[in-house]
Order: C-alpha cells, then structure tokens, then sequence
C-alpha cells in the first residue's frame, strides 16, 4: 500500500467511524440489548472498503467525497448486516469474525438475526437522510444501493452459494455468483459516489467498468488468500473455501494462473481511469492494492 | 364489516395483489428458490392490511390512493420479511402462519433468513422507484417507514418482546412495546398515504392521530383475539400469549376492561377525522371494524 492511499484511507476511515458513531442509536429508552449488538459488530474492525470506495469516486468526479458521509455509513451498516446474517449457525456457522466472536456467539442467535435486520433498515433511514444532495439523485442512489443488496444482487448470490456448496459449479456460475454476492455492492458503492458527486454520463460509465474490474479482481484475490494467506492476519481461519467445497478461482485454476487473472483484472480497472487526471489516483492506489494484500 | 368497506379492501386487495404479482422477480437467470420463498410468503393469504390503510389515508386526502401502489407494496413485503423472521426457530419457533406452514418449514431456515432479508431489501428498491411523486416528498415518506420497522421501531419492538417473554412488565412497557412492534407500521403506513397524497399540515396532524388510535385499537383487540377467538378463523393457535408468558392487555386487566378500552380507542379514533367529509369513510368503517374483528 503507497503511503498516499495508507494516508488517505486513515482519514477516511476515521471519518466515517466518527460518522457511525454519531448515527447509530444508544441506549434508548426500552430497547435493550439490540443497539448493543448492532455496534458490537460495525465496531468490530471492519475496514470500511465500500465508504473508501465511494468517497474515493466521488473525491475523483468533484473532490468532496467526505460530504456523502450519510451514504457511506448506510453502506457500511448493509455491509455488516450482511457479515452478521452469514456468520449465522444456519448460514455458515461461523464463530470468529476478525478474530472476535461472531455476533450470535456474544448475543445469542435471536438478537443476531434482529441486530442484521434492524442494520439493514436503519441503513436506508440514514442514506435518505443524507444532506445537501438533490432529492432524485439521493432517490436514484438509493434505489441502485438496494437492487444491489437484494434478491438479484448480493442476497440472490448468497442463496446461490448456500445452494451450490457441495456442487461443481462451472466458470460462469462462479462469475455470476461473484457479480451478486460481493461484487453488486462495491458496484453500487462507487457509482453511488460517482452520482452523489454529479458525475456526466462518459464519467460514470469510466467507473462502473472500473467497479467491474476491481470486484473481479478483489474476489480473485479473496480466493487466493483462503488458500496462501496467514489466519492472524485475516482473521479467520484459511482452507475454509476447499473445506466447505466452494467453487473459487483458485479451486477451479491454479493459484498461479487467478493471481495472472487478478492482474490482467487491475490492469483492466487502470485502463478505465485513463481519462482522469491524478485526481482518480486513490482509485487507482486501490486497484493496485488488491495484488499485494494480506487481508 | 360494512359492505362498503367489504368492497372497497376487495378492490385494493386485487389491486395490491396485481402489483405485487408485477413486482416480485420471478424465476432469474441463477437465483433459485429465494424468489419462490420470497413470492410463497407475500401470496400465504395475507389481508394486506398496510397497503390498504395507506390507500385509504390517501383516499381521505386527494382520492387517488391507487397511484401510491409502489410504496403500498413495500409495505407489504416489509409485513411479510417481518412475519418470516418472527416465526424462525430461533425467534417465535412457530411451524404454521394463516394456516400454512411457514416459511422455514418449507424452505429450511437459511432460506427463510435470506428470503425476508431479500424482501425488506426489495422493499426500499421497489418504493424509491414509486412514480409521479415529489422526489422530496418520497424521500422522506421511505426515510420515515425506514424508522418506523427499525432499531427504534418495529425490530426493537420484536427485540423488546423476546427480552421480555417470561417477565413481569406494566402498562408503560407493554404500550411501548405494542407501539414499537405493529403500531409505528400502522402510523407509517397512514402518514405515508398523507403525505404521498399532499396532505397539508393539520390533515397530517389528524391522521396520525387516528393512527395512533387505530394501532391501539387493533393490539387490544389482537390480545382479545388470542384469547376469546377461534383457531380455524384466526388461521394461528389461541392462546400462545398466555402460553409464552406475554404480557397483553388481557393478561393486566379483563377481557372485558380490554374490550372497553378498544372502544374507547375506536371513538378516540373517529374523533380525529371530525374536521373530514365522507372521503374519510372507509378509515371510519376499518376502525369500527376492529371491534367485531374475528382474525
């Protein structure tokens, strides 16, 4: 990671925990527990990607990514709704997350299914409340941000991936299942900056291409850290991919050949910036960041 | 029920029904079952309750309450995610809903997570793309559903209830608790119908008034019901309150203390609409209508 983008994203990340912090409920009057838990999991390490992600696109198109704070936050709340509702013991059954007990563990499966759905919620009450942005634009955004999430998007590639575990899965259902369970939401997270920022039509058709490379590469490398990455690091346990009998890039190529995949992917989503000036380089400091990462 | 009120929920019920048909995705190219999960759950025989007091509060105000079908039917699916995930083994545990098998029983639990996830995610998609009204006006309708069914609404509503089962709690907590859980869907559902038809301000004011009269109304008799009504009409077993434990206001004062108390709401109820004409009817006659309500 260039020293820029490692600077970049302490500031971001600061600022948008600082806006999470600010947004989700406390202690309120009677509900219990419940807001305990929906902090307990957005605090509990995330690396705030899909935030840095809009910002980044927003900072290339009119360089004020920190304004659409409200937005980024929704994200990041759909996000972790996302990661609690999957570690369920019906789902994966998975304990630790970052090297924590997964929501379920410390607050019991009811609470967990309850804290998941009330972040998914409480996201799109705080993105249609994001200031100083037209009222269709927010709409337009909103509208996108969910299709993304939904059954079509990142909650249909999900079922597709409970559906097949176990299964042989082919080059194009791998593809597919990507696009929707991780890939739909960096997507909408980048043009959701794109659109908040005003971008014109040329703009944000640059960096929905470049959506598309990142998640593929971003997937890709996600495969190869389940089999070569080091458990302290990540945070979970590797070989959890190949136990659970998932199709990955790697299950399906060589670890060799998805890593040559992964960079014909980021050399893809530096070609879509050619356009953009230095303002875009945190985008590009990203996509470069996928090869080298750890976790 | 009158025969006017009987005729006019056919209506929007067909109404409703149409547009929801419209509007849930069917078989895609990939996901599987999710949209059959999904569509099982909204066509289980639901009266559509929401979507028909949105339609009537607009009917109170412009007359044109079958314009606001998009929000109407996010109503729905919101309902239904909420019914899904209260009946999970986890939650409320129960194996049938309005006399079917619920959804878990027939797609096993992890799809049962994900198909409500999928609907209160397919909700917000479908109500931002709600046509013909004010951007702004939308907005603030879906942020204000957003916080009516969240941390501080109806999933801390549910969160109360199930920290609650077993314990003693007075008035002041279960009114709380029944405000939170069904009465802030029911207030949002009217405002909403309020706001998208243009009310004014003091029209607003009145019906959110009768909301909260009207959401009263219907937990007291909800309470009743489980006690005094009939399993085969009810499509549910009786009796489950007192079974679990649950504080109702059956289980602090009287049957018929409760029936007295419902009345009374009911005429609070009507009292709110004084200042409207007979374009108001309908939300006279489903507030009468609680009172001799036998499901």
């Amino acid at each position: 990671m260039t020293d820029t983008l490692k600077e970049y994203c302490r500031q971001k990340v600061a600022c948008i925990d600082h806006k999470l912090e600010l947004l989700l409920p406390k202690q309120g009057q009677y509900p219990p527990v419940i807001l305990e838990a929906m902090r307990y999991s957005v605090f509990a390490g995330g690396k705030r990607m899909r935030p840095v992600l809009l910002m980044a696109a927003a900072d290339a198109v009119n360089g004020r990514g920190e304004e659409y704070t409200h937005v980024a936050a929704g994200l990041e709340m759909i996000h972790t709704y996302s990661l609690i509702h999957d570690d369920l013991p019906a789902m994966d059954d998975d304990d630790y997350r970052r090297g924590k007990p997964t929501n379920h563990k410390v607050y019991g499966e009811a609470m967990a299914i309850l804290a998941g759905d009330a972040l998914l919620t409480y996201a799109f009450e705080v993105m249609g409340r994001q200031p100083d942005v037209l009222s269709d634009v927010l709409l337009r955004v909103i509208a996108e941000i969910a299709a993304a999430v939904g059954p079509l998007g990142m909650v249909g590639g999900q079922a597709m991936d409970l559906f097949s575990e176990g299964k042989q899965i082919g080059l194009q259902e791998i593809e597919y299942l990507h696009k929707a369970k991780t890939g739909a939401l960096f997507k909408a997270s980048i043009r959701a900056g794109a659109m908040l920022a005003g971008a014109g039509e040329e703009q944000l058709q640059d960096l929905t291409q470049y959506s598309d490379y990142f998640g593929l590469a971003f997937q890709i490398t996600d495969d190869i850290l389940d089999v070569t990455g080091n458990q302290a690091e990540l945070g979970k346990p590797v070989g959890s991919d190949s136990k659970n009998q998932k199709a990955t890039y790697v299950s399906l190529y060589s670890v060799d050949k998805a890593k040559s995949i992964a960079g014909e992917a980021v050399d893809g989503a530096l070609n879509t910036l050619k356009f953009f000036g230095p303002e875009a380089d945190i985008l590009r400091d990203l996509a470069k960041y996928l090869l080298s990462r750890n976790n």
